[in-house]
């Protein structure tokens, strides 16, 4: 019981603190914005010297067009302390009501091991990292992927599985995208089993309308054409429990060329025939109830898996075997040009963003559990299961499930509500499935005491239940004949290998120590804003009351989350200047998606169904275009011009050219170049005028936060990237959160509930990754007005102090009206080329030995490298960067010089392992010592990268996307 | 809001699991037992064969003797899941009432900052590793130690602080026993003021009386005399919050010879002149108000600080400076001979455990805030203590302090029990200073809303209150004028380096990289029992029903409290065949110590005075004779046998001799040895029949728990070291418990509550370091009968499979009668000595290179190490452990047939930095790589020392103990 100091008020009014008597005694507002910022007020006057700036407004001033500033304070208010933060959000979990969930429908009651909760969910080395495009400092969670890829594989009994997609429900769309692309069928429609999770059929009809494809939904065996279609998703179990033999199906479905694609529940694998045996050319699901809690819908991982010959068509990342240049194996992402936000506008899929964190989470709670492990919670839950089915028919109710795993349909009738009401008075959510069903699934965390309360609700008389809990006998199991898993699986050395916690421990210790995260270094990419994750705003999330939550309890459950939904939407509204919020898009292209949907809703609502031309410049993130075909829009891109900017000629042109069908525009603002271009309200105007909507990316928010608002210069829509501009940490590539701001006028048309009629669906989930949210709740709370802006003057001016420092050694490519960059900066690494040879992968490499993870390279233009430093670093790191940089360039000065041959250069060898560096024999006209230590890195602190660099060729041409038996591994080196 | 699943219980009994229809569904009782044991049951089979025998009972037999074996099960039940555990923790939890704690007395609410909770005391990396006695794995730990010793320098005006004592009472115990060592006075009485804390002033008379020393209390002002005592402690502030001038006083004892004590608090430090300046020769108190939360009483670090000319003679582990072989600068614990377990029957004082993971996060909560940041909240805390009083003086109330910093104390009169009954309805707990004396004190967690709530208790007049916080002026500081603190303090680089949370974070990680804990290697220790810290016994101790608690918080608050220690005194009276365990002693020796004073009392209640010798064999730990001397007992040693033995006849002789004085015998079972000896009922008897009282040192439990009780086999008392046993991680030195369990005659002679009349008292706080008890209570739960035993067999097996692949290389030097050892062996690495010159620590720092933390060195027997495994490490991992020894021991034997002079060996320039084997020069005949990847060392996850081996009297002879200057370190290295 929690008690605090309160009293009666006597001073009316929250002026206590301005009152003569506490004076100068009240905590400091701006304390934890002066945490979250790197460099001191003392540094930043460094800074701006250096800049020859007189003040952080100044430097705006000459940063942001005039035309874009607002000077209006957003409302926000002061800063609050931690204290308070936590204080609040703990008042919040507390109003929400956390009962036993028995409701299922894709979402189970799990226990996260303390030690990967401690060590992986809380420990910054694990979610800080970034997503691992460097693979060489990143071999600890392409491990632990690899785990996770491994472990859907021998599930689903497919070939090759990613690592991991965003939901269950979009997994299946991803996974009826790709059966269109690889049927050899001609047909257009896609058939959904009606035994789906009712949200996986709300997400398959949003994302079939726009690619044209017809939905058809029913049961399988009576309903489904297969010559009409191009494929078809059943759900094994399905989503009332039963199961059905998928193979007539599949069978069907292959005689006329159509794709098989098979939903499935992978504690359910564990102890049912898989998938792959059964015919199924791509499996999908979730891993939620693989130690991941359930958290009011998410984050967590869903998996796909495919038949081999797919494998090039796959959305989502794949993490792969390869080489390091010493033949050492090594991971690394695999078949990256598959990727969405590489094929652009050819695209079939956007998925960007993966569940990283989740997907590591769930891949070690196999590790943790092992295949016996597993099998044992699933026979245990399905005996429990199979009690409590032959228990209510001895008690007479209608149980309509013959045969299931975890999950059974009571037929009630008009008693169903008297029956979910009574269930939630004794502190259990069943599911309400519709027509007098009532559904009840039973899961990890159930036990005889779980059977005996269901039954008690289900039959008032108590003796009776006592009855029949003494006299009932021990249940045969209710698995149908013929679908036992037969073959052992998991049989790989890490799924044997930590059965005690001490293994445990230390084996996650191990994989994160290979990793360089935001803990030992700054990561300066253009691509993400890679700030600070205050551990004030991590600690909440693993509280009960907001991991506990299923996303279809009773509203009336979840008061707190709607008090912080309603707060954090009006919030981002100030910030934005938008008018409403749908929290449901799990990533940044999923915003991108839901936003042009929108866009596309509200021409259509208005009869201008023509309009469907989505213009986009040629400097947009990949995803932008991807999004925009997904919507069913045509692109055409608009020209940059040489300073970064958009051509505004041809965009002139290009809005003249389609004012009749022109539905979009898509502007990342500033630019992925890292400017804020002058033009802004004039190109916005133009598409207004021209009756297009302006979608305006907010992948680069951080650097206009309190400064300029999205909506006030033109936008229509924007999403919100959580993950980089409100600190939702980047987990390796996945949890992110990218809600969407709208006007007013497409409000109508944001996501709807995925379980209502008619559903405008993006994610399984209503509000998409609710957990994760008090975090971004948090930051905004603990920074406040003045902190907000003031992040983004100083993330504004740490980037501006790089070009400063590192301007003369490597051209920065762009820059706006005034000589500044936005909050990242684009160096030109093309003439070093020409000259030297040494590449933009010789620089990032060579900068994993100066203990730094490498800017984004060769993106948005190629050859170059793009720095976003934010607000959060500090002076020194600042400048060991620069340092590292300008050393490098001293190196690349050297080949110029023809000291030194590149190909006989630190570069070209870099990164430098422990093994090399103590060979006996040493090769390199350079010493040990300068391949190891250049200057600044000590050798008592030094990050040593476990390989050398990957030849990702090689790993593409020999593809490897499981764990190998230990014994291929023992020919090349002992497992470390 | 948190509900179960419960619904009414129509089945009786708690037998649901048990009736046929939920026939093996129970989720598996020994769950968590398996994970918390290294070997699985299949390695466990492996091992035994290797040791020839048929199962972990045979070994158990060959291992105890028959006549100290219990049969009987303890009655501790099924060990429960990992969830019910924190289910019923967490309803604990919630039985303790939190109110605003406004009591002071020592105990204050601080703000544990976010990122300091999370990776430091949420971390394995800082709370698995060990007493940094090897410190070229500890660099990382003992910088930190460092920062806290100069804090305390830099605060107190002192020359030289130690690494921290256990509670602000004992270190006044501490400085009385130094004062007197030191004071030139010929005096036998010390003087105390009475405006120290109470529970020191109980701890103080208790330390005292065995001693001789006589106490008297009293206004120093008024009623010292100087010539009279050896020396006065007076406090600063006083525990009434009232402060004094101490120089009057100070001058006077010095003029007579006698030594000043000062107890200050440190925040009050900040802004008031220091003990040093104003003329003390000690300064001690607690550093708890440092972000460490109050947890019911402990645990929290004390502080000591000395002249100069003390040092020598100062109690607890010092940190200094030293070099490493290269000259690096390098940390480690300095004059060790000083140490009272090594000093033994000639020490004044048997401390050892310190309170290491409380030190560094007091250290890291000051270089969190730096000077600046701690100025700045002494200063709001004063300034609201200052309206405090002022608006209670406006409000007519009778407020006695007249100069203060953050408490005062009022004169209520017959009003106190209303008044403190008002605030506790309000929210607030106030301290009932007794005679109508209520006693207020603010801190970092107090606000204006604090203040008004005050003024609310003592005035029901709202609209009087709210006159009076409207027209209140601002108050003037209301410090003593001439007090003020002048110089700037702590300008050491450290506490300028960390204003951001991202540099916080860094540097945090940054240190733990550099050290070994029980996240990275097993850490074999023989003088302390490193099991698994499972995290899940973990999790509690950091939630707010557990941390915020006053330890003099009102007794119905903490119900949660009491129901945990009352299951806790069953549970190892259950296993120990105690009757009553007292939980304040807050280490093993504080137990020893107190486990003796009971033994006295005993005595001497029986009229009983002579009886004051104590038989002590001479392999007991250190703090055996230390603590008997305090006790104010002779310690006669008796000798052992060529076996590690007892000496039978000796013991007689002694017992024979000393009969009529007999007062107790201390016995460590199994011996410190590492064998059961077989005599030890005999000795037991011997002792009770010449009316002595047997001790029997704890430490070694983990050797019987589940196979012997102490109490069934002759003991009396014995105390627990839950920081071994029963899993309180070690926490880099401390935090430690030491409870004891006596049997019942005994029961009346435990310490009592510090603040009860004519306490008897060993601890400041009634139950120790209470808040880390729910982690012993979890071992225990999870455990159960079954784990226990189990463990216990385990750990017994582990060291045997030790024994069985390693006494071919290396001679074990004790095993039992029948060829066994108990938990633990000793290697004697003498003849290996005297035939190549390899010292013990030549193969201690090559462990370094293999990745391992040394065993014990040179204990009990100087030239071998002592190994203990505990159950939790798995065989791979033993094995890896042997491997690596037999590795060495191939190594020596190169030496002994020439190949390699031992002065150019590897084992002699063990361990190997990275700087070391990369540098361009390589001297050595070995070679790099072998050097630094010695057999089953993988460079892709090699742990680097970050400093060679460190030279140690060159640390003691240029003795430094605080930061340098950054100048100082520029001249050798670059800091990293």
């Amino acid at each position: 019981m929690y008690s605090h100091a309160s009293g009666p008020n006597p001073v009316a009014g929250q002026g206590l603190d301005a009152l003569p008597a506490f004076a100068g005694l009240k905590a400091a507002p701006g304390a934890f914005a002066a945490r979250h910022i790197g460099p001191t007020p003392h540094d930043q006057d460094t800074m701006l010297r250096a800049l020859g700036v007189a003040s952080l407004d100044a430097l705006t001033d000459q940063t942001l067009p005039a035309a874009i500033r607002t000077t209006a304070p957003m409302g926000l208010g002061d800063g609050w302390s931690e204290t308070a933060v936590l204080d609040h959000l703990r008042a919040l979990a507390d109003q929400n009501t956390v009962l036993t969930s028995l409701i299922g429908q894709g979402y189970y009651g799990t226990i996260l091991p303390a030690v990967i909760q401690r060590n992986i969910l809380e420990n910054p080395a694990w979610y800080t990292a970034y997503t691992p495009y460097q693979p060489e400092i990143s071999q600890g969670r392409l491990e632990a992927l690899l785990n996770f890829q491994t472990m859907v594989t021998e599930l689903t009994g497919l070939d090759i599985a990613n690592a991991s997609l965003l939901d269950e429900a979009t997994a299946a769309a991803e996974a009826m995208a790709l059966a269109r692309r690889v049927a050899t069928s001609r047909a257009t429609a896609f058939f959904v089993d009606a035994q789906c999770h009712p949200q996986t059929i709300a997400v398959l009809k949003t994302r079939a309308e726009p690619m044209g494809f017809g939905i058809i939904v029913g049961n399988p065996a009576t309903d489904l054409t297969a010559a009409d279609v191009f494929g078809a998703i059943v759900q094994y179990p399905g989503t009332s429990g039963q199961i059905t033999d998928p193979r007539p199906v599949i069978e069907a479905l292959h005689a006329a060329g159509a794709i098989a694609v098979v939903a499935a529940d992978p504690l359910a694998l564990t102890v049912l025939a898989a998938p792959g045996t059964l015919g199924a050319d791509i499996a999908i699901g979730s891993t939620q109830r693989f130690g991941v809690p359930m958290g009011f819908g998410g984050p967590h991982a869903a998996y796909m898996a495919v038949r081999d010959a797919y494998k090039r068509s796959m959305p989502g990342r794949l993490v792969g075997v390869s080489v390091d240049s010493e033949g050492r194996p090594a991971y690394r992402l695999a078949l990256q040009t598959r990727e969405q936000h590489i094929r652009r506008e050819k695209a079939t899929s956007n998925i960007c963003t993966a569940q990283v964190l989740l997907a590591v989470i769930a891949g070690m709670y196999a590790v943790y559990h092992g295949p016996d492990g597993l099998v044992a919670i699933a026979r245990r839950v399905h005996g429990l299961a199979a009690t409590l089915a032959a228990g209510l028919r001895a008690l007479g109710c209608v149980v309509e499930t013959e045969h299931f795993f975890d999950t059974i349909t009571v037929q009630a009738g008009d008693n169903a509500p008297a029956l979910l009401e009574r269930a939630r008075a004794a502190g259990m959510n069943l599911r309400d499935s519709g027509a007098g069903r009532v559904g009840i699934s039973l899961d990890e965390t159930s036990s005889a005491r779980t059977v005996l309360a269901v039954w008690s609700v289900f039959c008032t008389d108590s003796t009776r239940v006592a009855q029949v809990a003494q006299t009932l006998p021990a249940s045969p199991a209710a698995l149908p004949a013929g679908l036992d898993r037969a073959a052992p699986f998991m049989q790989q050395a890490v799924f044997r290998s930590c059965r005690s916690e001490t293994d445990m421990l230390r084996y996650l210790r191990r994989l994160s120590d290979k990793d360089l995260a935001l803990d030992r270094t700054m990561i300066p990419l253009g691509s993400c804003t890679m700030k600070l994750n205050a551990t004030v705003e991590m600690l909440p999330i693993t509280w009960p009351g907001f991991c506990d939550l299923h996303p279809f309890a009773p509203a009336d459950q979840a008061r707190g989350y709607q008090a912080l939904l309603a707060d954090l939407e009006r919030w981002l509204c100030a910030i934005s200047g938008y008018d409403a919020v749908s929290f449901q898009p799990n990533s940044g292209a999923q915003g991108e998606y839901a936003g042009l949907l929108a866009i596309r809703a509200y021409h259509r609502a208005r009869g201008d169904e023509g309009r469907t031309v989505c213009l986009i410049p040629a400097s947009a993130h990949g995803t932008n275009p991807a999004s925009a075909q997904m919507a069913g829009m045509q692109v055409v891109v608009v020209r940059c011009d040489t300073h970064g900017n958009i051509d505004l000629e041809d965009m002139r042109a290009k809005v003249a050219a389609h004012a009749a069908t022109l539905a979009a525009v898509m502007i990342t603002y500033p630019s992925t170049h890292g400017v804020f271009e002058e033009n802004m309200r004039t190109i916005c105007d133009l598409v207004h005028d021209a009756g297009g909507q302006v979608y305006v990316d907010g992948a680069n928010m951080n650097a206009q936060v309190g400064l300029a608002r999205p909506a006030d210069y033109g936008g229509d829509v924007s999403h919100f990237n959580l993950h980089k501009t409100f600190c939702i940490p980047h987990g390796g590539g996945g949890p992110g959160m990218g809600p969407i701001g709208v006007r007013a006028h497409l409000a109508p048309y944001l996501p709807t509930n995925p379980t209502s009629p008619q559903a405008l669906a993006v994610s399984a989930a209503p509000f998409g990754s609710a957990s994760i949210l008090p975090i971004s709740w948090a930051y905004i709370r603990l920074m406040g007005d003045d902190g907000l802006k003031r992040a983004t003057q100083v993330a504004i001016l740490n980037a501006n102090y790089i070009v400063s420092r590192l301007s003369e050694a490597y051209p920065v490519l762009y820059r706006g009206a005034q000589g500044r960059v936005a909050h990242e900066c684009i160096l030109d690494l093309r003439p070093i080329k020409d000259s030297t040879g040494v590449s933009v992968d010789d620089i990032a490499k060579r900068l994993v030995d100066f203990g730094f993870h490498a800017p984004t390279v060769s993106f948005p233009v190629a050859g170059t490298v793009m720095i976003e430093p934010t607000e959060s670093e500090g002076l020194a790191e600042l400048d060991r960067f620069c340092n590292a940089m300008l050393a490098i360039r001293a190196e690349v000065s050297a080949i110029e010089q023809g000291e030194t041959a590149v190909e006989h250069s630190a570069l070209r060898h870099a990164p430098h392992t422990a093994a090399t560096v103590t060979a006996d024999v040493w090769p390199h006209p350079y010493t040990r010592q300068q391949g190891a230590f250049p200057p600044g890195v000590h050798p008592a602190t030094k990050y040593w990268p476990p390989v050398s660099r990957i030849d990702n060729v090689y790993g593409d041409r020999n593809l490897v996307c499981s764990c190998p038996p230990l014994s291929e591994w023992e020919d090349t080196a002992t497992p470390a």
